[in-house]
């Protein structure tokens, strides 16, 4: 869907030392990074997001356990399943994102390209929907 | 210790929607992010790294369960425990690291000044010495 992608991320692994998974910035996808966040703890039953930005992209990955993230424009939507280290989700600008079945002890790291900047998020879905409806138009000819 | 420190980040702490932990890069540690990397699935008794950096800065977090890092030049050493999303292990150029004593299902989550360059690793521990000991002799005056 628009300003959504996924992503399946190397691995490299050994039976002796485990696993790691490296993201080079602006090579393993194509943003800088200025802002990593990680949710944690997030009780059973939990739902969080509920909100667009303006310009930030930004990579999800559930390093640890699962989570559902939901992404959704005026037209489309699409529900993605975080389940493992080497998946990644990416979502653009003027998207609207709620995640959601967080399992216990999940850990959802996610790499910004921009600094937190309040005035770059979109809490309120109807002013969302306004807002993104116009984008869109202009956006996809 | 010498280009080893420890850092203590925030918490955005909710009861009903769970923790958030935000790092800007260049300001809530002291370089810029072009690599992340996280280690993950290591198996119980594995000990790992034992390398050094030639330039490299690093801030690990354990994101999920928890690890000991030792920390080592040829004139000091030290052991971090890492056991919470809101401890950070800065690690600058030319300390000795290995890692240890990962938890099941633990997650070592590391950000990094530069891209993968193969060039800037010193993984023989006589060789680091010898390199290390002229390289601190010049530093610490």
């Amino acid at each position: 869907m628009f300003n959504v992608s996924h992503y399946k991320f190397g691995r490299f692994f050994d039976a002796t030392y485990g696993s790691l998974t490296a993201l080079e910035a602006e090579q393993s996808f194509p943003f800088g990074v200025k802002r990593v966040y990680y949710i944690y703890e997030v009780p059973d039953g939990t739902r969080r997001g509920f909100h667009s930005h303006k310009d930030l992209h930004q990579m999800l990955i559930c390093v640890h356990g699962s989570v559902k993230i939901l992404t959704k424009t005026p037209y489309e939507e699409e529900i993605t399943e975080l389940s493992s280290p080497d998946k990644g989700l990416y979502i653009g600008p003027m998207v609207w994102r709620e995640m959601y079945d967080f399992t216990p002890g999940s850990v959802l790291l996610v790499l910004a390209s921009e600094h937190y900047n309040v005035n770059d998020y979109i809490r309120d879905y109807k002013e969302y929907e306004k807002i993104a409806t116009d984008f869109l138009k202009s956006e996809v000819k």
